[in-house]
């Protein structure tokens, strides 16, 4: 297993405190949907998990969703190989998606009180842990009351199966009125939102979730820090060759870039992309390593999460921790031109 | 006076729930930001007064901000000199922008406790009234805790200066917010929010608000139905003539459409406007009509407030009552292809 | 009354919110100790006023205490006199000291119900005023219990005759234990403390109070930032030549200096004063500025409360502004070195 | 095992409530640093546990800290060995310090959710019971929100894995801060404090407590009566011969002085020791039991933890509880004049 020993000049890995918390995440850690059944093999994913626990990664993110339940075997099964100490590894999954668990939807979706504890303890099952740190509702249910949520989640927690709760891709005004019957009732409020967040996608995160990280002390995990591997750089010298003269609509590049940014306007996403180079060039890093960068400057980001399919693509990812400190305000300003995308709301003062 | 008599013909008034509560606002309203110091003179404001509360007309509705005080002296005056039955009215300002009532407007402006105290004490004053019905944040304060803005309105409610406080132009998340610390403190937590409202312009409303009808029983009171004019059609016809060929930076309509739109946004906001004329001829209404009657269509529309300068303004609204019913599934399916702006965001079920 | 003009090249006042309200008040304040009855009388006290106003001061101290009252009658007939808007004054006045008010001091003193409510009522009478903005409890009183002094604080601003209450002198633990009561009935809690704050006295500002800005978001309202004077360096020159040689019990130098620092102590404060003059210097400005800015740069601090018997001392105080900037992390470190008296506490991370 | 029957003529134990609840703890109880791993075998231990136990002790005090976790496996295997009724015994154990837990510091230290619940099943584990009686907060955690810290003694105590909480060198305004988050939530507040106690060390309990006793109903289990032997008397007669001469700053003496009392404070508080050698012998009893006693005359203290390495000790300690009667309101009026060192900050009177 030599090749996911950690090459000896990686940087120290950086921890921050998950939101308001006194949790303590690694600032990059590692995505569990690249897995068996998914797109990633068992090995890989091992090897890949071992690079990122020797690197000092110790949140690792995984949902019930994801290939159907088996992403979760899969890490807990190289939790157990490992034989790393639970004490030092902050592990997540996320209720909403069990539609693989059962014949009949109706029941298996969603964050009612009867998904949530099913999802959850079969979750546990899956990972073949006692609880996990941190419980995700992967989307708002508009179908479930607000209070049934909380209150479910809350169950858990006391259960003992979760430490804390959180939420996926849910709009403000949902976390906000979470945070309403949480204090109501007296119980505890969701601590950290797992948004999509680039330089290219963030309207959320520097916009209207402004207001959360004063007033509930919001958390951020932040997903998809590389835009899918837009900012990478890879399409800088145009769309692959072969789709090059199609442009019918079953091109699939064209089809993936039309999901991301909507109809007709990929192709500037692209251009702008084309524009940070220069930036890189100048500090001296991979586009990736800016991307990545770019999302751990923000201080309301306690972690981006990275998908990885071999070890080195962990190494490159935890290297870009370095360079956080040379994107000085006049690096980030320089972006913000090429960017043009600041949301103008203002955060709270106090 | 004679001319300020409603016409025989006019539609009853139709009456509506404030949002979760049992206030009846007419579905139809006044503002109060056309008067003297403003746009228009006193007369004319106790005329069209006079032809809305003949209309059936209950809710007036004012702000310590519009034309810095004077607007509500002109209100007050209406109000004194017609000598209506207050039980019949309902009245409201707005606190916010108080600048005018300082030499300082570190605390004149904005929603801390001293400024909704005092500023609420004023618009008294110049209303010549012991209480407002409601009483509006008239825009967010990021610099002034959310508990100490619900606590202050709390306050004045209690002092009976007001019967009941909602906001204006809020984020979803900051009215959620506020629910929060009332629900949290057994306090009471804004009714009604007012924001602009059109078939061009809804997205809050149509999206962003869509969880907070159900979950907090929020009435809107929406203002700029006709978004400042433009859904009357008079632009059909191409820019007035004498903006025609200036097009520069400093032509007004162009200014005005800008403003509204954004930069290069307002043509294709004009051609929806034209496509809409077909349908509103095929109802055999004006266009202003198809426009009132559309956000009256909006069940969550507790009242449309209009600007007037003389009655006759007035009566035509108050007729698009009776076109509600005409906007059938078939023909609300009709403009909605038109319009192609219906936000996405699913309303709670519950 | 020319004299009390503000000089042209003042600079801008600077405003800050008062902790964690939506309250501005000015960085400099003055305070209303030195009064009529007490050491300066009326027409001092008002070109005082005038010129703190004119400069941009909106805060003005007072306190039930101060010259037996004879100190708010003064502050209210300045106010009185020179016509200015309410709104643009933030009026404090103290409750505690309220011995003068009666022949049997037993409920004229502490902060029971009584005397809370007895002694606001009166102070706005001397004041002249129907409310004041700050209401502070002038010392703890540890023979009421602490939800009695709550609730009473609460009463006066529910019937309006205050905006906010705070504390003075009081220990972090009583003001936690305040806003243990507030919290649990439901109340306001204390908003701001005012304690003596100066580069010689910081232990509870620096220290003690380190966990109340995050926790309780307590805004520091803070008086003595010359230490009686002792900073202004006018004692760098040796102690006055009438009390050098004398060195008795009753020297009046002696006395004071042995009051303020302790037996045996003031001799090295006084050395400390000394090695601050180079720093001073070398920055161009004066010791008191010096002063005056170190206290401003602590971003805990609302507003510096100054006492002043001229015009010439608020101008002074309020030119000691531009000088804030001067205090880069550098020469706050050299003053560190200067003062050895940083105390350890670390402040909350959330 | 005969050397471990306490003397026939020892006192009766004296057991004390614990501060403001039901629970009774001897006057006198065993610390459990002393250990296996720490500075005495195991041995060792048992014996002082048998004699503790025998001579009517029933509160032993321990950490996860202590020793890496040995001191608990230590004391849970007198538990066993000696086969006492779990009825009678109160066992207590700290969390904060558990760093040899984990391979990575970050998660396992401080009082985030996730090391309470994982350091508590741990320490259980290692102790070998069910459930502890008393958990402490083994210090403040200023990066853990205060909340999060209450919610999980709470939840600890819920599963039924302690019976209550308390906290160890926390200041007071800490504790008035966790009793505000238990009170608004409806949780159990911090029932006990852990701090050092001695007649040369007394600014907290004596001082800034102050206010605790009556609000809180804080009970003190105080640990280093004798302040590290120093109140034993045994350097009365000078420092001890091998260091006497060297006095450099490498002797463990002098060393441990100045850790205890700080640079060039120490001398003076040997010299009170010195003095207060004739008070001991006037009421005829050994230097270290007048300090037990003095300890123990404080109502406010309701057990004081002894470290023990043999029997001996054990009974000397216990036999101080029939002196603390000497202790008339002359006699420690006399002790104050000698100790010059009480706080001036008054109790709360109700």
């Amino acid at each position: 297993m030599a090749s996911t020993d950690a090459p000896k000049d990686l940087p120290k890995m950086q921890y921050r405190f998950l939101g308001r918390s006194g949790l303590q995440v690694s600032a990059i850690s590692l995505g569990g949907w690249l897995t068996y059944g998914g797109q990633v093999e068992d090995d890989k994913t091992f090897a890949c998990m071992k690079a990122a626990y020797d690197a000092g990664i110790n949140f690792f993110d995984c949902a019930e969703g994801y290939a159907g339940g088996e992403s979760e075997k899969s890490m807990g099964a190289a939790i157990a190989k490992y034989g790393w100490s639970r004490n030092d590894l902050v592990i997540s999954t996320k209720i909403y998606w069990g539609g693989a668990f059962g014949s009949n939807p109706v029941n298996n979706t969603g964050l009612s009180r009867k998904h949530i504890i099913e999802g959850v303890n079969q979750s546990l099952e899956r990972l073949g842990l006692d609880y996990v740190d941190l419980i995700y509702a992967h989307r708002p249910d508009r179908n479930t009351p607000m209070e049934e949520t909380v209150r479910a989640f809350n169950h858990v927690i006391n259960q003992g199966k979760a430490l804390y709760w959180g939420t996926s891709e849910w709009s403000a005004s949902e976390i906000a009125t979470a945070w309403r019957h949480a204090d109501r009732l007296g119980l505890i409020g969701p601590l950290m939102e797992q948004p999509g967040y680039s330089m290219l996608a963030r309207d959320k995160v520097d916009g209207e979730f402004n207001h959360l990280y004063e007033e509930f002390g919001t958390g951020l995990t932040i997903f998809s820090p590389l835009k899918t591997g837009i900012l990478t750089g890879k399409y800088n010298d145009g769309i692959p060759a072969d789709s090059r003269y199609s442009r019918d609509d079953k091109d699939p590049f064209i089809l993936r870039m039309t999901k991301e940014f909507g109809e007709g306007k990929w192709e500037a996403q692209l251009e702008t992309v084309r524009k940070l180079k220069p930036v890189a060039d100048k500090l001296g890093v991979t586009q990736a390593q800016l991307a990545y960068a770019w999302v751990l400057s923000n201080k309301n980001v306690s972690s981006a999460i990275m998908g990885a399919s071999k070890p080195e693509q962990v190494w490159e990812a935890v290297r870009s921790l370095e360079m956080v400190e040379l994107l000085t305000p006049e690096v980030l300003e320089e972006i913000e031109g090429i960017l043009g995308n600041k949301p103008s709301v203002a955060p709270r003062r106090y």
